[in-house]
């Protein structure tokens, strides 16, 4: 089989940088579109997780879809590039049986055995990791359980948690910081900074590191189990695929890729139409548009969105990070995790992934605020810093100056939760919004892309069936 | 709106017991079938929850599919009875979002701030019964993580799983006795004596535990958070009727409730034939067959079924409890929680679960070996001796006598997993087996019922689409 590439991510070798990856998430020819329909049922915006799922729920009640994608590829800030027979994941990677939208859907597709075990943590830094975080999630005497009783309900939360919302993960910190050593503090400030994807913790709501917490059960080997621990042997686009596909057996799906959405407009009542940068104008009598936080404010809307939907924009998502991985020579290094605070050289986060076909090792890291398609040589240097090794390959996206993403995963400011998770979740005339920057769960991991997408093509299927 | 009663169940009051109980699960009138159609793409035996997504999945997916329900009403076992304004779960009630097959369908329909807490433990309950269980389930030195690293993946097992699957519940008890003091030992035994729903420590298998235990994230809160602590608002019955109605809407989907199947024919190679009580006859191309272990050898199979199903189904299940709801005077209870080994006079677990809206309490207990209809005087008695209290109502079900479950929930034998799994899940010809009783994950629970439907509705719908 042949594979195709998207003009996403890059690949470092002894050749040099280049850009562009070979993905199966590529979709090739571009566009299937049934030019019999004048309007759409639905026009579901972005083919990313949340996307793909609405339009599979959608396709398979029997409504016409039609799925729009600026990008050449599925998967949206998920997919998986296959160099020499090994998966890299160039975003969205670690899952967990305790993510109940994205092991929904692994189990449909028979992919749950695909599960596999990434880092292997040492049972001293598990033990210590779960030390650090009880002292700083142990807010109420019982492990945040009476403040966030039910993780998924922003509605259940009382006055308490309006108080808590206003916190940074530093603040937070400054209070138990008597009560752990330095070594401590430094894991735990690795910890928040890899999760929140930002090396500034005045800028991480505290309140999104309580609510996966409290999503994982109360327990920090869950929070680290869930976050960074499993992954799909296969790689996520498969799972990308087979959602795409059922839709596509449906018989109901149209699909454009490589066109972005520039506009859309919902002057008359009877629906709205979409506009492309190719000039290319559908109608549909819904919209779900699954277009991240960070980049919704690039489209035209009109009318305009409302205020509290625009202040929301405003604040924005703060994780501005490449996901990096290395191939270096050897295969000693399965039990290697160089979590570091303050990030050394751009590198906050890197552990030992995986062995390749070939028998060397993949390393997995995050880094920011470093731009590496720029600036190769720094970030080749800090690795080299942090570990002498022989790196034989760099393949990565940097989700910061990626365009249609504007980020990497969300994580909140303090307020955020309060203040917008409301405003960015309500619709807007027949536009319907599903990210899992939004989501009630898992924000800002592949879960509540699911979540969202699945709850938007229930809320859209009731209105149109 | 006038509720209809079920013949399941019994009432006791003031005015002595009763039968049936008033419950929305009741599908009346009880017949609505398509007379048009010859041959079903598919009938599903059973409308539990493991028939009711099957049903879903495949009329969504455009089957054409017959619903064939032995008794009045949905949900199997699983079902709510509303008296007086209050919700009485009649079985299946414990909920968790650790429970992803559950969890994605309350996510579905709206569901998830319906969850509720039902008792509340003390925190010092809590920390004692973390701790029992963290040495209970410590075989690995790193809380059985090395041991069963992916929960619902059995073919993930190793050799030294398979070896502490011939342990008993009460093997490894007497491995970590010395660890324990005598109040421990004795909570420990009530925790699995609730969880395995058998007072017989030496029928459960180990393994069972452990497998709850990795579900839950390796944690005792997680264990005892997961299996009973909350549970719906609205009861049950009203995700039943959301699966059932939506699979209504697609206008795919007959269905014929009182009518039990006796035998099921595959005589010819075009498909099977299920043939009712009634007489009635339905041709299929596929069968979903949802019919629980302790059930399915009163449904005679042509051709037989494997060898090795029947003897799977011979190691039956062991929990053969009653569900027995009370209602007492007073609201001064909602912290109690009776959980008690040995069994007192055959509660062998009782805990404050909420209060009716006439302000009294409701105390939920499972009782066994005892017949609640036969002797209710004992339960009674029973109850009073571990608390004086005023019981004004006992509303219950036996699952142990009920014909069309024969058993609660399902709890493993030792070696059972092993020997049994694969056999159940397998198919027999045209006919495939999905319930919770030989589900992957949460067997036993309402999530192992989900993911059964929705297995194989995917992959019955693979070979018909």
């Amino acid at each position: 089989m042949t594979t195709t590439s998207t003009s996403d991510g890059y690949l470092y070798s002894e050749t040099g940088l280049k850009a562009g990856l070979p993905s199966e998430s590529v979709i090739s020819p571009p566009q299937k579109i049934d030019r019999q329909v004048d309007i759409w049922d639905v026009a579901v915006i972005g083919a990313g997780y949340a996307g793909l799922v609405a339009a599979r729920d959608l396709t398979l009640r029997g409504c016409r879809v039609l799925l729009v994608e600026a990008r050449d590829r599925i998967g949206g800030r998920t997919w998986t590039s296959t160099i020499d027979g090994y998966q890299y994941e160039m975003g969205g990677t670690w899952i967990h049986w305790c993510q109940p939208h994205l092991f929904h859907e692994l189990s449909r597709y028979g992919l749950t055995k695909e599960i596999m075990f990434s880092q292997q943590y040492s049972d001293n830094d598990r033990v210590m990791t779960a030390k650090v975080l009880s002292i700083y999630c142990d807010i109420d005497g019982c492990q945040a359980r009476r403040v966030i009783p039910l993780p998924y309900d922003p509605a259940s939360r009382g006055e308490v948690a309006e108080r808590w919302d206003a916190y940074s993960a530093s603040d937070r910190l400054n209070q138990v910081r008597s009560q752990l050593s330095t070594e401590e503090i430094a894991l735990l400030q690795a910890i928040i900074m890899r999760t929140g994807g930002s090396a500034d913790l005045e800028k991480i709501a505290f309140w999104d590191i309580l609510r996966w917490w409290a999503l994982c059960g109360y327990d920090g080997n869950g929070l680290a189990g869930s976050t960074a621990l499993c992954r799909l042997k296969c790689g996520q686009t498969a799972l990308a695929q087979s959602i795409f596909r059922e839709a596509l057996d449906t018989g109901y799906l149209s699909y454009m890729f490589q066109d972005p959405v520039v506009r859309v407009d919902q002057t008359d009542k009877s629906g709205a139409t979409v506009h492309c940068l190719s000039a290319e104008v559908f109608r549909a009598k819904r919209i779900v548009c699954t277009i991240p936080l960070n980049v919704l404010s690039d489209i035209l809307f009109r009318p305009s969105l409302s205020g509290s939907k625009i202040r929301a924009l405003t604040s924005g998502s703060i994780a501005l990070a490449s996901k990096v991985n290395f191939e270096v020579t050897g295969s000693g290094l399965r039990q290697w995790s160089g979590i570091a605070h303050p990030a050394c050289g751009g590198i906050s986060y890197a552990c030992a992934d995986g062995t390749t076909p070939s028998g060397t090792t993949h390393i997995a890291a995050n880094i920011f605020p470093i731009c590496p398609e720029k600036d190769i040589e720094t970030i080749k240097d800090a690795l080299l810093r942090i570990k002498p090794l022989g790196i034989k390959k760099i393949v990565f996206h940097n989700w910061a100056t990626d365009v249609y993403a504007k980020g990497a995963w969300t994580t909140f400011k303090p307020n955020m939760s309060r203040e917008s998770l409301g405003p960015l979740q309500e619709r807007h005339g027949w536009l319907f919004f599903a990210n899992s920057d939004w989501a009630d769960g898992w924000r800002g991991f592949i879960d509540g892309a699911i979540e969202q997408g699945m709850k938007v093509a229930k809320q859209v299927a009731t209105e149109l069936i």
